[in-house]
């Protein structure tokens, strides 16, 4: 089978404009039939990612990879109950952010709406294409879906279940979700600035970084977490460590574990000593300043490497520093803007630091890990960004709808409100909503 | 005077962090401090703009050119009191969007902040600058601002009045504005995403398409306005005679003007005629398709390439439709996606209308010249913006500002709510707000 790219970016254009004007109600049934769907298939399903996992171990791909790949059964359950979560989730869309009166009978509505085709790009995980899918379904946008080839066979099904179900909305064409297989396309979809809107890599960070550097297309991702935990003079040095040891060893694999400890190096003699014990109890390899080394003689020296290294493993950077001014330079300097947490008893230093670091998840006297939108009270989460603009953070819905203005007059024309005479516009703030 | 850029960038960075921290107090104070220097300088400035418009005058710059150049009284006095608008502009900073408890404790708030350093190029227009700076001061990010060559001397004392005040100012670094002068150093500007957060093209729409096309940092702009007026055939035939007679010749060289008006068939004998005569007692030239130039037989036959040719003068493109389903898929084939409108008595057809067209600014019983920041009501605009993601349509000073999570806690790890018995999180929106 030879695929065309232009013609499945042109289908889901179309789709787009479609699905924008279903119902939520008919998304809601799709999304909660794809539940359905995927419960009943569920040995289909089995058969199909055993095949890929045998493919993949027999290729010699890595353990870890493998691991992301299997899809048992309390992983399908897993995707069976997000499916209906997110049914549950509020719409996104034709919420009215601001209205204005412009003049009488000439008003102004901001509304919430679908951003059109988001295409997302992703390896190993199969739970992450349904995922992905019935976000771009609850937020009435088209998507393509990129999979990893080694995930071939289950993407097929789930995908499979997924438009046997858009065959049977009235609503939401088939279109709606499409799925591409071979890395050769990536660079085509990467071009097409005219069909895709939004892209939403899923993966490693080299595959964001190469997504970021080879697209025009606006991206929705994070290549790396280096995220930092800054230990004040004022901290209570319990806490510190209870905070410090589940933001490096709870889950050290993901991107808001912490990379690097910033100590004030008047509270180092207390505080560096007792979690240095818990760390390597918990064979956490540790990386030292100079100062910080005098109170852990076995940590071996950290290099400037280090600091933008992203570990995603038990290895830890550590700095003795003179002030919160030094913790927040190093911070902005070193930092992916991911999250970085400051622990102290003192509300003004906490201030201070919450305002100046420039991340998108600044955090006071908590663990680095709470950083996802799930934990946050998002409803959902569409991925973890460090871009500034659009959407920043942990990114639930929001991240997949825009706006656009609605002005609803009354032949109203502009040669009236310039020149000599011209009218004056009330523009006052409405609480009217569209719709 | 050799000028290092990536020095320029640096130093922006810099001051980026501190007047991220400065109070609004002293932001609105270099603001009035600029008008009040600029309002004494008049004469210094009105000599060095007089130089740049003979020098561009002699070098045989075009006439629309010198006329964006000239700095006159009037135009002088319009920028003074554009500054002390913008200090009359609510904080745009610090605001609470969204904040959740996620547990007793431990608390989040989405709260809005700079988005860092900007970069403004812009062709001819001096008073684009002042707006610009005072802008990017009052939203406290720092600026790198590069104005045309032909405006460099009329440009060098407005950044000088700038950056005296700033030089006063206690919390506000002087390099929070700085200007940049040579077309050469566009390409090295463009390519310094690690420095720049947002690029701002101010200029022709060629000048935005080579700053989209070359750059990798997020770009807040639009290239070309094609925009529609569709006249349904419930339309009231005077309301759209006004309506597009208004969109066409009230301003024809900007982006929002109309380019090409759809007609319903069924409407056209009553309504193309009357707006016909309007138009070429205007002098405006009509280009029709097949059927419209039966009604109007002097207007020239339109091409394929007129639908999407920006005209920004008095010519319009003409076309009759079957149905409001034709003049939507036209729309959303050829528009820019900035702004267009409908005309109709009929509501249900309006509202498939202003759902269906995927544009920035839907309009109904409007001219198209509506779509502007400052008769919307938003206070001040920065641009208008045909991306689809960040900010849409005219931007107000909000697509000057990004958001930062802030997690208040005390004490609280991951741990807690994982695991075989993980404490639940109670996820309650509060009504409280930050600071």
């Amino acid at each position: 089978m030879t695929l065309d790219v232009l013609d499945v970016a042109k289908r889901a254009r179309e789709a787009a404009l479609k699905v924008a004007n279903s119902s939520v109600e008919s998304r809601n049934q799709a999304i909660l039939g794809i539940a359905e769907e995927i419960n009943s298939q569920k040995q289909c399903l089995a058969d199909a990612n055993s095949k890929d996992v045998n493919d993949a171990t027999k290729s010699g791909l890595a353990g870890p990879i493998v691991k992301r790949l299997k899809l048992d059964e309390s992983k399908i359950d897993t995707m069976i109950k997000g499916l209906r979560a997110v049914a549950e989730l509020e719409d996104p869309l034709n919420r009215t952010l601001l209205s204005i009166e412009m003049d009488h009978g000439l008003e102004l509505y901001k509304i919430t709406c679908p951003i059109g085709v988001l295409c997302a790009i992703f390896e190993s995980r199969p739970d992450a294409l349904v995922q992905i899918a019935s976000l771009s379904l609850k937020s009435a946008n088209a998507v393509i879906l990129k999979g990893g080839v080694e995930a071939k066979n289950t993407n097929r099904i789930l995908t499979d279940c997924i438009r046997k179900c858009l065959r049977r909305s009235k609503e939401i064409p088939e279109d709606t979700v499409q799925l591409i297989e071979t890395r050769e396309h990536i660079d085509q979809l990467l071009k097409m600035d005219e069909y895709i809107d939004l892209l939403l890599p899923r993966g490693s960070s080299s595959l964001v970084k190469y997504v970021k550097e080879n697209s025009r297309i606006p991206v929705l991702g994070h290549a790396e977490g280096i995220c930092h935990e800054y230990i004040d003079a004022d901290a209570d040095v319990d806490m510190a460590v209870e905070i410090c040891y589940d933001a490096k060893v709870q889950h050290p694999a993901v991107c808001n574990a912490m990379n690097a400890l910033l100590i004030h190096k008047d509270i180092a003699p207390r505080f560096l000593p007792k979690i240095a014990e818990r760390y390597i109890k918990a064979n956490v390899e540790l990386r030292g300043d100079e100062r910080s080394r005098k109170f852990v003689p076995q940590m071996k020296p950290v290099t400037e490497k280090d600091w933008s290294t992203e570990y995603l493993q038990l290895i830890l950077a550590i700095k003795i520093v003179d002030s919160v001014k030094d913790a927040i330079d190093h911070i902005n300097r070193y930092s992916t803007h991911h999250t970085d947490g400051i622990v102290t008893t003192n509300t003004s230093t906490a201030k201070r630091f919450l305002n100046d670091v420039s991340s998108a998840v600044v955090l006071h006297n908590a663990s680095t890990r709470f950083s996802d939108g799930y934990r946050f009270g998002l409803g959902a989460e569409v991925g973890i960004s460090t871009g500034k603009t659009h959407a920043r953070g942990p990114v639930g819905l929001e991240g997949l709808v825009t706006y656009k203005y609605v002005v609803a007059g009354s032949g109203q024309i502009v040669s009236t409100y310039v020149g000599e005479h011209p009218k004056a516009f009330t523009h006052r703030p409405m609480k009217k909503t569209w719709n």
